[in-house]
């Protein structure tokens, strides 16, 4: 999608939401969260809400999920000692593959920091093969997430 | 201290709190957070702590604090995606050093799951030499968590 | 750049090579080194690279880079305690900004593991605008790692 | 031990050798490897020695090293993009648990930058209660990286 459109995301164009304390490692050299901790934050959202709201037991459910592609447009800073509020929601769901996209905002403002995608694809645990209907389980979790419009 | 006296650490003992989110990525192989990261919370609680009460502002301030020593007592697991109730003191207030002691809680648990000491020295920000009054502009701020019974 | 053509990427299509050791925290609960790490792993070869280079010092130098977007392909895992071989290029050089790619590749194994990119726009150290020609200090460093049919 | 004994380390006071290359988000605001950086990459020493020469493979041999207690002692600061020259140790080996020391060099500097211990206790994989003889299949490989003078 055109970084144009992104950047106008709202939290209210996301349907899950989740505020993250920054650390103070999160600031690199130049003073502001790295670019990498964003991914570590996409993880965290998704995985809250699949063991919150899907029953995925990460450490024993059947099925796990693998992230194949993510992206992230960065349009301003936020760093430490902000607490940001990430923001969920599907945009794709495949038979065994999810597109998530995240918006990341920062407590007390209005404008999107960052916006991303990550997709998963839920292969077998033992054999780590994509699993032919692998969303089934987390299905009726992850259908109440899903963004209008989106393709399904 | 002795571990046995630490174990029983409760969080009515520190002086100033802070939760924190963990993260998926805390978690390593064996489905618990990593030692290692209980130490970047220790520095995010410090550093939260002097820039909200201290007035330390750590792109500019002409002091900075290094960490000269560390450690940490661990008694029981916690991971992801538990809330963390982070618990700061003072032990210690030197003339150009501080020692903190962190306590790290679960959310909605007593036991404390782990307890560590940070003894940070301040230094000018160019020189990187110890500052004889160092802690003088943060002293106000840091006396109000100091332990009682601690060494001043 | 469509995935087919990525996943035969070889190190011979780039043209700066660093290898990394992995760590044991790289590795999450499946096993096998967590999708945000690589970006991690990008940040370190693109900045060894414009400090060796190109002369830029991060602490000091009039521009910094700030990452505006970033991707990446994961095509198979890796993990600790393998060593990665890292592979850079640039794939496009503008006025303020660069785009460089990334292999990553397991030591000993020929097959890339994942490909990404990082969109870097070079921006004064003070201001944090975009500067016109910020890039032209470092453009006869960057200018040697350039991808054939690269859009310069 | 004094700090001022540990501040006298030198690489041929340890046994076991790896190197391993910083990474950019290991520096901190302040342009120096982060404090908690150091205990990952204790870890990393004390797991790839384990797996390299020990037998040991984390995800699934029947015993696994759960960290009780760990300390650093910062006597220099090192950073990207320096080389560190780890060095390995066992300080102590008991029934279930084995203390190691990890010295951290920069490479082509002979002064030591930093001393750490860990403990690990060696629990069953699945009631995560200490083993016994939790040692035992892993004390060929520990006996030839014991310090001399060290508790047996």
């Amino acid at each position: 999608m055109a970084q144009e459109e992104l950047k106008k995301r709202k939290r209210s164009d996301y349907k899950f939401h989740l505020e993250y304390r920054t650390r103070w490692s999160d600031n690199d050299m130049y003073d502001h969260m790295n670019n990498s901790i964003y991914y570590f934050l996409f993880d965290s959202i998704v995985n809250t809400y699949l063991i919150a709201h899907c029953s995925l037991d990460p450490p024993t459910s059947s099925q796990i999920g693998l992230v194949v592609h993510s992206h992230c447009d960065y349009f301003a800073p936020v760093g430490f000692p902000a607490v940001v509020d990430l923001a969920l929601r599907v945009n794709k769901l495949g038979k065994s593959s999810v597109t998530y996209e995240i918006g990341v905002f920062e407590r007390g403002k209005e404008q999107v920091k960052a916006v991303g995608e990550c997709v998963y694809v839920f292969v077998d645990r033992e054999t780590r093969k994509p699993m032919a209907e692998g969303i089934e389980p987390l299905k009726e979790g992850l259908g109440k997430v899903i963004a209008e419009k989106a393709h399904i």
